[in-house]
């Protein structure tokens, strides 16, 4: 087969959405297709039962709706339809009253808008702010960590005064946006502002942040579900919220997912996610035996790939299949955005270890209005263009598996063709896996080991402070805290603890660990 | 080995720099470290000769001077000692003057700082504000690849009077920085401004670019040198004048990388670069095995993974040994920050595909002051350290490897520290290897590649253009391009070119190829 049939038979487009595909590089054969059909056909009928409403997330009992929420029509009843429906309009409502400045802020109307949230309350509006928040109507800002150094860095750019703020969390009680609630609550006290005069949260129906929200009479609430993940709530009011208060045309967003999701419904060898799925199961073997590197040639994509580091690994990494065997799956992914990239790590791509395939992102129109000239006939578009098509080709020359998605312009309405492209392309893939793509179960495990930590912290400082004014080495106050406990962590414990004004005096002769002492000093 | 036996075995510190590792997670033996001594030795010989001024990167027949730049006495001849001491001199003289104003724009004292610059003279100079720009004294804006649109939404925000502007490019001839010169050029022009008036360069002495800067009268340049590669550039000129500029103690970035250099140039148990070395090479059976997962735990160092991305993998991605063998080497790198990348891909981390060995970088010191406690006795620092500590447990617990390295503070000299020590590792790292950590290769063919893509543009351009008026199908424009000439890329080109306005119409009745027509329009 030439060059250009394979590419004949390998490309999949829209004229009508503006998005065109190129899978001529990922070796397809008849073979590979006809060894896939079974789990084709399986995954289109585990998408099916998903969209209308079956309890595809098994491990949690909880349904998965994030189609749904561009589409409330295939919302499985009236009252499904109705709140999510409902909640777009509050938003719109919501978001023209504080523009206009009905909702307002103690002087006037609210300039600067602060997040905090985490995970996926994190990263899908901070997706929208960098990809479409150009000319933003407010100016965001994001806490989407427990870090104070971090806090008083954001709050050191802020003027409280002119400050909205939404806290997001799906339960209310993930521990970094509620310490992040905290600090900030705490600050508006300091400088005499009332915080739940300024704050809405977005949150589920009931949640301990919830209740606080209404009980303490914050300006609004907006509605999470259970039936929605938070690496997909980018298109419920996670990232809608402040979307629109940006600025973004969100209806415009969910237009676009909502295309590309009737696209990708369709049982037909055109559909691109299926062959966008069926590419990754190639190209790792079904066993993410290579790393997806994305590259997409736009500024304005630059932090595409880490929204989907999430969307990808945190769906697809799981211990066990559906049913109960190990597995240890997963594909890990990585990227920036080219050209830039090619300066940084595609020496490595192009000549060394061949243990990825490529995914470039390219968007057709490079920029609004006319461009410079650089050279005879060249703009600098042309060379964007040049360098994407020609990292193809030097990969593609050594080897290396490349994918090509192109964009015709980059808009809130292919943005949602993205979204909904690559939340499509998982759950199929999941499917080929036999795995639940909707649940986190190892996130538990790092929170449970933090908890252990903390626990331990307590009895070390408690310890400490009823012994003050005395000199403690590490194998003292080890053997104090019982046999039990991990000398390792303990000393790592109270090397923290002295350098952060705990009342700890830590004194060390030399780099010797046996040698430090420590004092709780009043 | 306890617990803490193999701890204290693995713990390397320095109480006067401030800096504490914790290898014991790797797993390291004895007869690991017996097995690699004759390589460690020649490490060492092979680094000692580089510091000395051997031509250490070979291929491109160049001395290697990253390590000279922050000890000027070390370097090979008084001439070299003699650049390095009054570049630093003319840097902080400069920054004096456009602060004080004796440097001024046509309306007052510059405010805003332009830089233009890809790969190390955008990723050192973008590291140095990101993780130490809090408070700039010029706000820092940055223009790093050749993206129309990118480009306008930089200049959509910053008002070019009071903009200073740095071209950096060590050649002077790489496109992307050459391109984004021109567009501001452009700009400055049609607002009547004079770019020279506003502009300074750091390049190579003799380079294009340093001889327009010259002829045009620009403000300064300031020198690179061919011993210095883009990616360990931050020491030089690259990094350090937008570092001074934003108001970065860059005498003590120095002074943390002079330190860090002078512990890992010793041959001793207790060097942590060669003990890092070691764990890399370890971890990935020194074939890059495993990815190498990096999680700082602290907002300030959230660029740092993108940063070490381009050292490690530009570095160490190399298709041949020194001997000329094929040898594909490499390790991927990827990572944003903790505790937010709990909530993205630490599902896969723990739970999925065991590709990959982790590194935690945490800071003992939380944040100046005081905090807040959001539970009795816990800080929300605590949470912070207390997720980084239950990450790396929750890992190990599961097999997977990790290593820990701690600062006790987080500033400009602690950043030097860790730059010299990922230096320094890639170097021992790649003498182990036996390739050339300090050339790129596989960049040319990218460049190449779209040198080609960017010929046939012109001819297709010229073609439809000689023919203006008439439709043509890509079939006949193929045709007419000779039988060699690439199809799918002349298809790719044409669809490029007509959705950027360049006088070319295109016309697709349906989503099939070959009822697209294009035609030349004046």
């Amino acid at each position: 087969m030439s060059n250009w049939e394979a590419f004949l038979k390998n490309y999949i487009n829209s004229e009508k959405l503006g998005v065109f595909f190129d899978f001529s590089e990922i070796g397809f054969s008849d073979e590979f297709f006809e060894s896939m059909s079974a789990k084709v056909r399986d995954a289109y009928g585990n998408m099916a039962a998903l969209e209308s409403g079956a309890t595809a997330n098994v491990d949690e009992n909880r349904q998965v709706g994030h189609y749904w929420l561009r589409n409330p029509n295939i919302a499985p009843t009236p009252e499904l339809q109705e709140v999510i429906q409902s909640t777009i309009s509050h938003i719109l409502n919501f978001a023209r009253d504080v523009h206009s400045g009905n909702v307002r802020g103690p002087r006037g109307v609210f300039k600067n808008l602060l997040c905090i949230g985490i995970g996926g309350s994190a990263l899908g509006p901070q997706l929208i702010n960098s990809s479409l928040g150009d000319h933003p109507k407010m100016k965001p800002y994001f806490i989407d960590n427990t870090d104070p150094d971090g806090i008083d860095r954001t709050l050191g750019n802020i003027e409280l005064e002119d400050t909205l703020v939404i806290v997001t969390s799906k339960s209310g009680s993930t521990p970094e946006p509620r310490n992040g609630m905290l600090e900030i609550m705490n600050r508006f006290e300091s400088e005499g502002l009332s915080f739940q005069r300024q704050a809405v949260a977005v949150t589920s129906m009931g949640s301990k942040l919830h209740n606080q929200a209404t009980s303490e009479g914050w300006i609004k609430t907006f509605p999470m579900f259970d039936w929605i993940g938070g690496r997909t709530s980018i298109t419920s009011a996670v990232g809608l919220l402040p979307g629109a208060l940006i600025g973004v045309d969100i209806l415009e967003f969910l237009s676009g997912a909502r295309e590309m999701d009737s696209w990708t419904r369709m049982r037909s060898e055109n559909n691109p996610a299926m062959r966008l799925a069926l590419a990754w199961y190639k190209a790792t073997e079904g066993h993410g035996k290579k790393d997806m590197v994305l590259i997409p040639y736009k500024d304005s994509l630059a932090d595409f790939p880490k929204y989907l580091q999430q969307l990808i690994m945190e769906s697809l990494g799981k211990e066990k299949s559906l049913n109960g065997e190990i597995v240890n799956q997963g594909i890990s992914v990585y990227g920036n955005k080219g050209s830039t990239d090619q300066h940084s790590y595609i020496q490595q791509l192009r000549d060394g270890i061949n243990n990825f395939f490529a995914t470039i992102i390219e968007v057709l129109q490079c920029r609004d209005g006319k461009s410079l000239e650089v050279e005879k006939s060249i703009t600098t578009g042309d060379y964007l263009h040049g360098f994407s098509m020609g990292t193809e080709r030097a990969l593609s020359a050594n080897n290396r598996l490349t994918l090509v998605i192109s964009l015709r312009k980059f808009n809130a309405f292919s943005l949602g063709l993205l979204i909904a492209l690559y939340e499509r392309t998982v759950g199929f893939y999941a499917s080929f896996l036999g795995i639940n793509a909707y649940h986190q179960p190892g996130v538990e495990a790092g929170k449970k080991a933090a908890a252990e930590v903390l626990a331990l912290q307590k009895s070390i400082l408690e310890f400490l402070r009823k012994n003050k004014n005395k000199l403690f080495h590490l194998e003292e106050i080890s053997a104090q805290l019982g046999s039990s406990t991990d000398k390792k962590l303990t000393f790592k414990i109270l090397e923290q603890l002295s350098h952060n004004g705990r009342s700890i005096e830590r004194v060390a002769e030399s780099d010797a660990i046996e040698n430090i002492t420590y004092k709780f000093i009043e």
